[in-house]
């Protein structure tokens, strides 16, 4: 027969997968000796058979629970059901992970009017039992009869007049009560008044919350499985609402918001369960424990000290002061910010309980990108209007604005502004240097705004399909807020939501010590390099300082967006004949060389990977009708030539376009002149005594002979100019591997290359064949329908984009042995990313600088196996 | 010592690698001891040397040379600068492959003032000797000194002074030629008058010929090697200017036009070598020999029944009769059209020349493409304003228009057009039904308008970048020509060629008797099915005439640019609720159920592949802004609801966009609708004594969760129509693999489906990351630069595209060997393609209709390994 419950006291504390979290606490801290009431839990494996048999009880379950009961009754003295000395128990659920949608609490189980009255005797409080009555009455009616509660509430102002609870004595309760249970009946529910029977159904609800919608979604987006089910805790009931020596709170062992030493916590005296969450009244913190009782203020301190040195890890623990007397309710490892975690853990090997590696295993790596960045105050009120994606992590709050100009204005006036658009282009990188925030309602993880926002470390919520932006109006709708330019409003890039009016914040950490110290021991254990991609100085020195070994992607044509420069580009592009072209290139020579010093000079003795031009020419011209007098007066061309330029430039596919290699074979000019100023730079700063290493990269290569052809034009310039300046660096030539034809071909592509750098963005997209900026359209679906749970451009897509990485690493390989591979798109800062980069043998990642620490943790938890 | 020089009598016939094909026609016809004037060729190896050397000549050919004259010498009792009887001779170059742009022809060489008055008084005929030197000086001048003709041209009209040539005699045209002569030292050049440093010119300049510009782009173009060489042929001159009993001309031993039997040519009397093609004189059908001299011409007939004999295949030789006698100056495999091509095969079959797999392997399968299609003339005067990318074969004449809907206009008038475009989109589909052929100034071989037109098995040429239209003006640029509408044009899809005017045309064949007898050979030897991708009743029949054994590709969306069709999902995709989406959705069921209909009753026994709507749904509304108010007039919705959903539709690339199975997921009732259409058209027809075999295709799938749902989906419709019938044909449900994630997991997904079929087109442009409509911005320049000879998309790229499709043939085939795998994408019907899917083990090839042909005979190929 299987064995469907446990008492706390014969339950196995670690096995979490049987009796749930909860279960698994509450028996753990009974075999500690710890003061836990007495209870038992139904297992998960009871819930999953409950379904496999059509929300049948599984056989045995009926007679084990009535055994149990026994015990308890026989245990406590008490009986259910019982006139003298009722038996009163809590039900909670306690799945092995917790989740959203599942059925919470039904306390004071076992009351009826006779056992109430029981109570009331028993106490000689009738006040106190006439409530803990209605208290039950609400609960069992919300969470086992499925009633709404807004209809008992209803009940209740309607019986109060304008009056409040704290009026009622016990007989207005009583008939308060009354009230409630008319409600339930006239809804034609049946209220078991016999305590057994209202066990069973509690019993039952909390099964079937498992299978509720929101449950069910929550797994689906998360990878739970369906079939693990949810236990059911049982538990004797104390009571916090017994008068001044009674009350109730919750404790961390550690602050939860920084990590540091030293107890936190709140507290209610005289009070039961929800009433220090529910905020009817303001708790109070737990120092003010010592005052009003100095033995059970020990006996929790000590308590404390004792679960965190059993479970080695911050403790959460819920308690109840009954009479004088301590209760633990529940025990569990604390949420805390990244912030905390990290210095929690780092402590916690200073204090000789854990070690290193337990140390790393405990931090996800997703989470130090929060670490540097502002975050929500976990107890900030919050109004939600809109969800979109989580583009780049940390919370902003700003004005609204909608043009990038005005971001600079408000800028100006040290107001801080959120950008709203459709989707930003690269023209729009000057207002978003200046915003606090992005926000657009297209895009996907990998869209422009996206990509930009990481980089600059910018929080940003994308793909905001909630959020109907009009542009004439200066404003935008979302459900049924209408936000104007200039209203208030905050993002939460870690969460995707768009919240209105100004959120209360934590400032981000500044000494960031023990991330320091943590990402130290995790380079000890990585194989895997870390790099970053950076395109100014400024981001190569925020990359360097967040302890990147290298540059492994400038992106040459961000640099083209500074004003001087976009003007160079664009008279290249409009220019008719190959004189007026070249002279345009001489004007951006000096621009791009100055731009690379800048880079080599910080990361003097490290590699600096530098990509020729990948953006078809189309991106550099005026995208809007309104700018395009304007840029045509000032490059000195006709309005009419400028957009006939463009005409003739657009692309029905721009992703497929011509871009990349293609523009460096159809006018060399441009790759020479920025090789030309690549090792320009470089030799006037080696002869300084920087060292620098570049490695010249030529994007969407697909054919080997395009490589090859390139190769040639890059060690001829670079020789010329290093013949120039008498001496001059190594440096390597290699490919971006972004096509999948590239990855199918390596072998006749590596003949050309010292190096590959996997640009998982593009592989991504050409792979899956979609694009980052339209997968909006039906990516909602996939996610909701549970095909894909994550975006392939957020989460690597091992399965399929993995076959091809490996492919290219094989024939790279075998074809060239001393090949260094890397990768440069934003999966190498992505932890499972990272981890399949690990497995196929890759030298580097490189990604966003903010990342950088992500991908350092990511890489030691690869190397050492952790979260396989 | 190498041996650079053969004899003709010496040469092995066989070797045109070495003698080139002009060298090894000669040798071989001496072999023969058919009466060709005496010489001997200098091998291509030589020439290879040449080059190798930087120009300067092998060792030992200067010696080998001077032994080569000493025997003609002695053989024809002439002697070079001899005063009475002096050696002439013909220098012509001769590679293996024939090439444009290399030097071609001198005649009379070994003429200088002496020789020719010793010509002159050894015929008896002055004016003939001078005029034969003035030949010589204009040809050399030309040919060897690199003197523009024009400049000869020039002199002779200064002198003619309006008169004739055939006004001069003797001392005239020895005046003339003093002028030539002055004309040469004018420029500066040396004219040598020493006949064997005339022959070093001459040899000189054949092999520099074959570096010409022009040469080196059609190798490059043509995949031939460079360092191959040319040979040069010298050959004792025989005069058929020498009167009335002399003459030249060339044969056909069959007619190179329809390959009908009977000897074919024409002639001149008292004319030499180039006067037959310079359109000077009109030639004489070569019958009237007959009448001229009975002798010459039973001689002639003679020589070619020999000659074809000999070659097993249609010759074409040149001849020249001097004072009576026959002289053979060359044969070869006569050029033919592809209608002629086939009827020759068939016939020398029938005679028992040849047997079938040698038939078979006579015949590119390509050319079969221009059987069915109206072909230019060989001999029409052509004016050549623009070429562009031959998309679709056959020719066009027509007036041009630049509005689809002006097709229609000049149809009913019956006036053929040539719609002209930048590209096509779907709405011109009724346009390009009606016109006579279509013109794009963008897009490359698998634009819309390509695909479109083939699938018409209309002439099309697209990608002609030449051409700027300018809609608003009704005309096109194209050079210096300016085309209005209503001008005539005429294209040519099987070279891209666009022409001014009318040029005259050969009506297409309509007796398919030789090609049906040819391909059932073919279809004796394949092992690859061939099916047909067609979308309407009219397809499907030309496609089963055309030999097709099934439909493996039915684009249901093509259906829907019906009127009617496109109205009904106009109003689908406006839709605000389910409601009126199902509105629409039952309008279009009747629709699309009679189309499904029509396609089953004519492929009456042979299985159809029907792919559910692939195109995103943005396509089916107005593009144009100008249609937008007609078109929501025509809905019953506001305009500005219309451009409202069509801004929210926008993509920034559509071909990476929401489409194929994505609209599947997201809006399932349209793949509802259509599967119940497809199986009520099949339970319909099954009842009345139809055999249907549908194949339900899903598109787009790069997860295998994607189509685990749409299978359910069709099989769940299908059998709920099945079972309102009572019966049901047996079905399959499959998937297109053309994303390269669906190539590499084709294990997970082929657990879900019946059949494979790989859809290249989408395929290669993922792999490859480039767009059919917007290569051409970068193409042209890869073609130039040698880096691509054609695109990937018109000839199969094995190297990538083809390990993709190894890799899902291999996972797939793992997971379900009973799987089906064929291919749909344009190389289905393309030679390269249908070799590789032969070879990778794929079970049918599917093609347009007017492809059909051409994939049999290349299927054929494929087994037989013809042309490996």
């Amino acid at each position: 027969m299987t064995r469907w419950i446990y008492a706390f006291e014969d339950g196995d504390g670690a096995d979490r997968e049987l009796l749930g979290g909860k279960g698994a606490g509450l028996a753990e801290m009974t075999r500690l000796g710890l003061p836990v009431p007495s209870g038992f839990t139904i297992t998960t494996e009871a819930c999953a058979r409950f379904f496999a048999a059509s929300e049948g009880w599984p056989g045995g379950l009926e007679e084990q629970l009535d055994a149990a009961i026994g015990a308890l009754e026989a245990r406590s003295g008490r009986r259910f059901g019982d006139r003298r000395a009722p038996l009163l128990v809590s039900v909670r659920s306690g799945a092995a992970v917790s989740m959203p949608g599942m059925m919470d609490t039904v306390l004071n189980l076992g009351l009826n009017r006779e056992t109430t009255a029981a109570l009331a005797s028993a106490t000689g409080n009738p006040r106190f039992a006439w409530d803990s009555y209605r208290r039950f009455v609400q609960m069992f009616g919300d969470v086992v009869l499925g009633i709404h509660y807004t209809r008992f509430h209803r009940v209740q102002e309607q019986f109060l007049q304008g009056g409040s609870l704290d009026d009622l004595d016990a007989a207005g309760l009583e008939a308060l009560c009354g009230r409630l249970e008319a409600e339930v009946a006239e809804l034609g529910e049946a209220f078991p008044s016999e305590p057994r029977e209202q066990l069973k159904f509690a019993i039952d609800a909390v099964f079937r919350s498992y299978n509720s919608h929101r449950a069910r979604y929550y797994r689906k987006t998360h990878g739970i499985p369906d079939d693990a089910g949810t236990a059911v805790n049982v538990q004797q009931m104390v009571f916090g609402n017994m008068g001044q020596d009674s009350g109730t709170g919750v404790a961390f062992t550690r602050n939860p918001k920084d990590g540091s030493r030293g107890l936190f916590g709140e507290w209610l005296p005289n009070a039961q369960g929800e009433d220090v969450v529910a905020g009817i009244r303001t708790p109070m913190p737990l120092a003010s424990l010592e005052e009003a009782s100095a033995p059970v203020y020990g006996a929790l301190v000590e308590v404390l000290g004792q679960l965190e040195a059993h479970y080695r890890d911050m403790q959460d623990i819920e308690f109840t002061i009954e009479s004088g007397k301590l209760y633990l309710l529940q025990t569990r490892s604390g949420k805390r910010t990244a912030q905390a975690a990290v210095q929690i853990v780092v402590d916690l090997v200073d204090e000789g309980v854990i070690d290193r590696r337990t140390a790393l295993g405990r931090i996800d790596p997703r989470e130090l990108e929060c670490v540097l960045r502002p975050v929500i105050s976990p107890d900030a009120k919050r109004k939600v209007i809109a969800r979109g994606l989580d583009a780049s992590p940390g919370a902003a709050t700003g004005r609204v604005v909608f043009e990038p100009s005005d971001c600079q204005e408000f800028y100006d006036r040290d107001e801080p502004t959120i950008l709203v658009r459709l989707e930003t282009s690269p023209e729009d990188i000057q207002g978003m240097t200046v915003a606090a925030g992005v926000l657009t309602a297209r895009g996907g993880q990998t869209s422009h705004a996206a990509v930009v926002a990481r980089g600059m470390g910018k929080p940003c919520v994308v793909g905001c399909t909630d959020v109907q932006v009009d542009y004439a109006r200066e404003l935008f709708y979302a459900g049924d807020s209408v936000v104007r330019k200039g209203d208030w409003i905050t993002i939460d890039g870690a969460t995707g939501e768009v919240m209105d009016g100004r959120v209360q914040m934590l400032a981000p950490q500044t000494d960031v010590g023990s991330m320091a110290t943590l990402l130290q021991w995790a380079d000890e254990e990585s194989r895997l390099k870390v790099r970053a991609n950076a395109d100014t100085g400024t981001d190569a020195a925020r990359a360097r300082q967040l302890g990147a070994v290298g540059i492994g992607l400038c992106r040459t044509e961000h640099m083209f967006f500074q004003p001087e420069a976009l003007r160079a580009i664009r008279q290249m592009i409009l220019a008719d004949d190959p004189r007026s072209r070249q002279r345009a290139l001489n004007d951006i020579l000096p621009l791009q060389r100055s731009m690379f010093r800048e880079l080599f000079v910080v990361m003097d003795g490290l590699p600096v990977t530098i990509r020729l031009l990948d953006p078809p020419l189309h991106e550099f011209l005026p995208q809007r009708e309104g700018d395009m007098v304007e840029v045509a007066v000032d490059l000195g061309v006709r309005p009419e030539a400028l957009r006939a330029r463009l005409v003739q430039l657009h692309e029905a596919n721009p992703m497929l376009g011509h871009r990349g290699v293609r523009v460096g074979i159809t006018t060399p000019e441009v790759y020479r002149t920025q090789v030309r100023a690549i090792f320009e730079a470089a030799c006037e700063l080696q002869r300084d005594g920087i060292k620098v290493f570049p490695e010249v990269m030529i994007p969407l290569v697909g054919i080997a002979d395009e490589l090859e052809r390139m190769r040639a034009l890059v060690v001829e310039t670079a020789e010329a100019v290093i013949a120039e300046y008498g001496a001059g660096p190594d440096y390597r030539v290699g490919t971006m591997i972004e096509l999948p034809r590239a990855a199918l071909t390596a072998d006749a592509i590596a003949e050309h290359a010292d190096f590959f750098s996997f640009g998982t963005n593009d592989l991504t997209q050409m792979t899956y064949g979609l694009s980052r900026d339209d997968m909006g359209k039906f990516f909602p679906d996939y996610q909701r329908e549970g095909i894909l749970s994550e975006s392939p451009l957020s989460v690597f897509d091992v399965e399929g984009v993995g076959a091809l990485v490996k492919i290219a690493v094989e024939r790279g390989r075998a074809a060239a042995p001393r090949l260094k591979l890397g990768v440069c798109g934003e999966h190498g800062g992505e932890p499972v990313g990272v981890r399949f980069f690990h497995d196929v043998g890759l030298d580097y990642v490189s990604c966003s600088p903010y990342r950088v620490p992500v991908a350092r943790l990511a890489a030691a938890h690869a190397a050492l196996g952790i979260g396989v």
